[in-house]
């Protein structure tokens, strides 16, 4: 079986390296370096040039290196194979561990103080507990339940938001359109992990910001498509939203002039809250291969009326 | 009993009501009303007027609202009866959060971020794993003990130094001044969580700093005292040092004039790390004065040669 290796984000050696590891029967083939197309029957790959996986008349089964897959989704000529996301438990444990280092961070007023330290201002906000943080997680896949979970390991009040009922120890869980409300009111903080899709695209816009605790948090660490920006940067203007700490932006790298580099209540950072890393995310890929040489049913299959 | 209550930055009308849920025996008086000072027996206090506690003849047993009491020592005229420190669950549990926080910031590289949004940059940080940042915890008392059990607990490769040797779970202990070297040569990440002696004071400075990794971080949540000021400003500007987190300074307030306020490697914080809370500190409190009446021992006594 030979699976060709396309992305411009991963290193393709060390993926190979991995592979060869985890799935020594597998022949990697690095693109542009393809070979005979008609032997390839699996791809691993992020964002490959449009036509590239349609050009592979064997291929079985495409394996997506990231876990958000709406802009792989978006090519029209992505072949009707199965596709996987990306499940890495390195990139669930990275994206838990920024999302409790982003609410620790509000919950500790470090925001305000970064603001006083520019102001010459020496002022204490006394710390609470951290129950008396709400917390609200929307989406509760891998990578959102994961950080309910640790979020409410850590004492937190979580709340979460998916869109279907799902149960997670310690979590409120609300579901669907009708109960987004009800996890967003009077929120201190909340944190978006959600696949974007047409229901989400958009959803954090002004009605949502609303919702929360005035002077509320965000925390997105999704998609830029997430949020409607200059409905963020009213929600700032007014202090509704105190802060909010942004991974990703509707483009990127973030333009030059967007008002968000410069903005004194927003963070950013460069779409960095997690990546798959070959020694974790190869075990899993070369277990999808070895289900897609036995005929067996593969993992993480994204279901395209859904969008994830 | 009556007790004598007095501090500033203490709420004296919480600590009434918590003590009177917990000791309802005990009666408490308020500085400056003090009533018939030969009824005072005990007496809980942050940095009381010198002479004060001098002055209450049947005085038996003194309570700091604070955890490190070097100040109150520093008192000529503190009486030579019992001085206990403040353990109160909260603030231990405020503290190690608080250290989580900025071991978490260092390790998620938000301060290059924060740098690089200042100059208009977007550049990957590839993530690492918690157990390939080394953290070294200086002191391992009761905040010490639990900042670094909670570092273990998410994954850190976690360091402690402290004055006599000390087992905890998964951190690589270090004792004394032959220690010290061990205990922070190319550590990633040093939290320091000391008493101020004369033996940790100025224990921070050119020859400490030139342990860690070139590009280490350091996070002082202990006493201004402890960081020879100078020698990190020098440590900050060749980079050996990358970034300092300050919660406290020698002077506090941190003077206007002073190069922190603006140093662009510098998060200052108020001395905002831990505070004692009423509902959780009075049960402590209550304790002990149930141990005074009774004639039991006394909890966390001052060793007055120590320093803590």
């Amino acid at each position: 079986l030979a699976l060709l290796f396309c992305s411009r984000d991963d290193d393709p050696v060390a993926w190979r390296a991995a592979l060869a590891r985890e799935a020594p029967e597998v022949e990697v083939r690095i693109w542009p370096e393809t070979g005979d197309a008609a032997a390839i029957e699996a791809a691993l790959v992020w964002l490959p040039p449009p036509g590239l996986l349609a050009s592979l008349p064997s291929l079985r089964a495409v394996f997506s290196l990231g876990a958000g897959v709406e802009r792989m989704l978006a090519d029209p000529t992505l072949p009707g194979v199965p596709l996987c996301r990306m499940v890495d438990p390195s990139m669930t444990t990275s994206m838990a561990e920024v999302a409790l280092l982003h609410v620790l961070r509000y919950h500790r007023d470090l925001d305000t103080y970064e603001r006083q330290q520019r102001a010459g201002v020496w002022r204490l906000v006394l710390p609470r507990p951290a129950r008396a943080t709400t917390v609200c997680v929307l989406g509760l896949g891998e990578l959102g339940a994961a950080a309910a979970t640790l979020l409410t390991r850590h004492g937190f009040t979580v709340r979460g938001w998916s869109r279907a009922a799902r149960a997670i120890d310690g979590v409120t869980g609300h579901a669907g359109a009708d109960g987004l409300a009800a996890a967003l009111d009077g929120a201190d903080i909340v944190v978006c992990l959600l696949p974007l899709t047409a229901e989400t695209r958009g959803l954090i816009d002004a009605a949502f910001l609303a919702r929360l605790k005035p002077g509320g948090r965000l925390v997105n660490l999704a998609r830029g498509g997430h949020v409607v920006e200059p409905d963020l940067l009213d929600a700032l203007a007014t202090g509704q939203v105190a802060h909010a700490t942004l991974d990703v932006t509707a483009v990127e790298p973030l333009p030059p002039e967007h008002p968000f580099w410069r903005h004194p209540r927003v963070t950013l950072t460069p779409h960095a809250a997690s990546y798959s890393l070959p020694e974790t995310g190869a075990p899993v890929v070369a277990d999808n291969l070895r289900r897609l040489r036995s005929g067996r049913p593969l993992r993480h299959v994204v279901d395209r009326a859904r969008g994830y």
